[in-house]
């Protein structure tokens, strides 16, 4: 449910509601809109009395939310939420690219890469320390060794990390991290969702393999619902009949959660096909659609790269990419900052 | 297998390879490059010798093909294949637009209609006449009536048109038609695709619900080996477990089938989403993914539709939609003649 | 919407209220239980005024159905439909085996499989003389000629036969099929639902790759708007990411359909699984669900099959797997006959 | 790669292969079979020289192994795993029983239920304490009070228990946990795989939503290669497109694991169909296609659970259903103890 109180409304009289709210056991997420104050209630809603409400002076409509997620929910809060990584914003008319290679290797590749992303237009540096494995004898990552070197680099380039958290146990090892990626298959690891809630540090939510765009913005709920409410969302391609790509990239997704919620979204073209050659037609039909950046996988030597080569692509083509996709920025109204 | 044969080789001892090669049961189709001749084989290519066609003065290369598609296949074709429409094209860089009602009502809506997306710049004018209805008891369309009206609206402006067959015992009926719509529902309806075949007709040939893109391009296999090779793919969304859209729009099928087919694609964003407010941004992202035209559903009055009203664009947005395309077609070196 | 009458009420007050509702366009469908008549009706019946209705002294209830599928509905039938094939009944307590192989070689093969199966258990025979093949370069089968073979058996052995049917040009040349069988591929070929509708031969209606429960008994509900109620239904496998098999046998499907439609349905476990090992347990499995039959493909010679020789049973494995299904339709309340 | 060694060979021969096999870095897993020694090997096995190993005297055969899980492998232990819960056993012709609700919800229903279902013929009890929720606003379960609320139902009826854990920092408080089962959702939390790899107690692992047969055997993998090979699989449905029921219930999972695993196989029909009234044939079905047991929700008052009623049976619905399991058991060579 949310109230919309009119904007030139008493302290006194928005403090006697919202005294009165909480007093039935609901939470109240404030959001402050161009000319009102929406008051979104969370919590058992269905014994408020709506026409009670409704007959107060400093209240200018009452409505119902169906949807089952709130904090998330755009109705809650009309204005893109925008995500503020040391000083490069996701959300409004901002463009973000994070680009880096699948995992962090060594030092010397991590650098490397991470110069020339950056040369390219590359905001925030992605490499992974922790790496998702369908196989316990595959390379699981250089993991705190892994996390060290992706700061070298930071502190080499001055470019913001974003690296997947994999478990809680690991979290106090993410101090420097700037954006914490939950990967697609810990989406609905409930208790690690709570757990980056209640850090005070940008979280890049990627799509589950098989799960609904609900169940993606209740898994964003389950993290905003803790205090943290600087989600990103990352749609990664869902998992379908069709064999020739490792997913199918679902674009349909951007402009309907740009609908649906105030968060940010981007895409991440690599793992959604898991085929380098379809990385730029892909990235542009993000654009297209409406995305707010991409995350892509870059490797200076894909075909010895230690997982996911195959869909890399080389830093010379990455900067190729970066440069078409500026020419279509203006289009869509963004820009890149 | 595809036997690659020296431009300027002398035309005997084509002959004399030519005329073996049938001896041993197999079909040749003939595709002219830059600076050579392409030799398909279709039938059983494995009792063939290829070291011993390799062994030939005119032959440059000989190599097994694992597709099973053949006549579709780029490396039968390398040539993007151009699918001439009255003069208006589909394939290498032109982008075509094809727009219209679902289902042809009347002649004042389906001539109205024309009239204004013609002069928003659609050149060939879509509109049911046969509507394939998941109920008997839903509107079947006005058939041969509405193939009728769909003439005289294109008396009236000169747009060409393109109106499905449901069966092959109207093919009578579709004398005037231009193109042929095969519906996703009759992708692998055999027979229906043999007929088509037959003809010397554009087909515009929807992706089945639930097919894969193999499936897809040995349905065009299909029409492509009764003699028909002017087929236009049509992406149109795949059934998955999502249930906000009506499909999933899988964008990544276009840059996959340029690689794979000579054919042209086009994208019908209406019927994949089947929300109009998602048809503007699934029409730019399509054009980024490389697409080589759009099959939108535009409606006078989308409320009072006969059917799929939801997904229709109002005339107005529709020509708002296409400037933006039009914005878009130089990045991608497309252009709409 | 459904009428219950009583069963004892005056014929004249009965044919009062048939004309009043066909006056209003409505069509209606009888169906007589223990103790009432049941009136369907079928059309657009928002404009009836159910509270008249109700009010009659013959009727006893008044119902809306919301489901799109009407003459399908248990509701509007309570009773098992059964389907009698030359004297072996599909539905009620009964349990039939289909069995023959996937597609008709040469008559040694057909009578052979026949006399084999038969001898099993299998009341009648199937076999394809047209064949759905995804490319257009595989066998199609041998038509007509596997046609006159199938009879040639059916001749021989007295078994009925089951063939599939893949256009409408064809059907004249199944006059003597016992049950035309409706292909997976087509179960969305509107005008052929509506051309076997107009017969009097029993349809066995395959699910179509993708399609919903619902979509499956408004397809069902097109061949009977048309006249014909012998439907059987076939669960053959649905199409999911899962590679490992070719389809994935969705035998939930059993006792949902049991509970929403009247008609029989069988289990084909042959192509939904693709693996001959796994006909067996696949086999006890649907027996357990509650199913009417299956359809099984049995082959003397797998290995040299035209067709799916990885999926069929030869001779000897369909006997000991019918001996092991005999054990077990005791406790399921049914029997072979 | 496995290595068959004939088993009456000289231990000094054994050990100096298995001293040379560990010089290269590899694991070696051993099982015995009637007649052989089957030594699977664990890591990169391509530099082992296949040809030198087949000429020694010891050595029978000598085999490359395609699949990538190696411990959960047939061919790496080619005997039915037994998993033995408090004397109940898992795996071989054993049929196993867990039953109980969906959430541990006070101490008069858990003690109530469990003693209901002991009675049926339930071994082992479930009931969740902590509860995997969409919504971080819906009932989280009682956690800890609801583990000693089990533990109460076993200290009471003498029942092992079976319960799930979500999160690694829990496991000190499953101490007394009989089997700690592994949700859906969870299924590739690695983290979480191996963490419970570590302990000596049986292992429910469930299905992921949308996971292959090979994922769910490399989540197995990732568990037995921590040292615990106590892993029961369980198949709870898939994510596809049919609306109609909550998952699709895949059961030629279970054939089909019978030949690629060693592990035993349970099924969870109440969360595959969603549908009380679908349990039953879905349980008889299971029974049929080879399942060694079932774990089923059962509620005393469904109308009034705190999740999941629709799907839990009343306990004389489940008495009803444990009688007809029991008639069909001996059929598939399966006993309750």
């Amino acid at each position: 449910m949310i109230i919309v109180v009119k904007k030139d409304c008493e302290k006194k009289q928005l403090d006697n509601l919202t005294k009165w709210i909480k007093s039935l056991g609901l939470r109240i997420d404030l959001s402050k809109g161009d000319n009102s104050i929406i008051m979104g209630l969370i919590g058992d809603t269905s014994k408020v009395d709506i026409d009670l409400i409704r007959s107060l002076d400093i209240v200018d409509t009452v409505k119902r939310i169906q949807q089952p997620y709130k904090l998330a929910n755009r109705q809650f809060h009309p204005e893109d939420t925008i995500v503020d990584v040391c000083g490069h914003k996701f959300g409004g008319n901002n463009f973000q690219l994070i680009a880096g290679p699948c995992s962090v290797e060594n030092e010397k590749q991590i650098i490397g890469i991470a110069q020339a992303v950056k040369a390219s237009g590359a905001n925030i540096l992605r490499g992974g320390a922790f790496k998702p494995r369908t196989s316990p004898y595959a390379f699981q990552g250089l993991k705190g060794e892994g996390l060290k070197l992706l700061l070298k680099a930071k502190a080499e380039t001055g470019m913001p990390i974003c690296t997947e958290l994999m478990a809680e146990k690991y979290i106090d090892m993410f101090e420097d991290v700037d954006i914490i990626q939950i990967g697609a298959r810990n989406m609905q690891n409930f208790d690690l969702l709570k757990a980056v809630g209640k850090l005070k540090k940008p979280v890049l939510l990627k799509r589950g393999l098989a799960n609904t765009i609900e169940e993606w913005l209740m898994s964003a709920e389950y993290i905003m619902s803790e205090g943290n409410d600087q989600v990103i969302l990352c749609e990664r391609g869902i998992r379908t009949f069709e064999p020739m790509t490792r997913n199918t990239l679902d674009l349909s997704a951007i402009p309907l959660l740009r609908e649906l919620t105030h968060l940010p979204i981007i895409v991440d073209p690599s793992h959604a096909t898991g085929l380098n050659r379809l990385v730029d037609p892909m990235s542009l039909a993000s654009v297209g659609a409406g995305a707010d950046g991409l995350i892509i996988e870059v490797h200076n030597d894909p075909t010895h790269a230690l997982c996911d080569g195959a869909q890399s692509l080389r830093p010379e083509q990455f900067d190729a990419l970066v440069k078409k996709i500026d020419v279509m920025l203006p289009l869509v109204n963004r820009e890149r900052k």
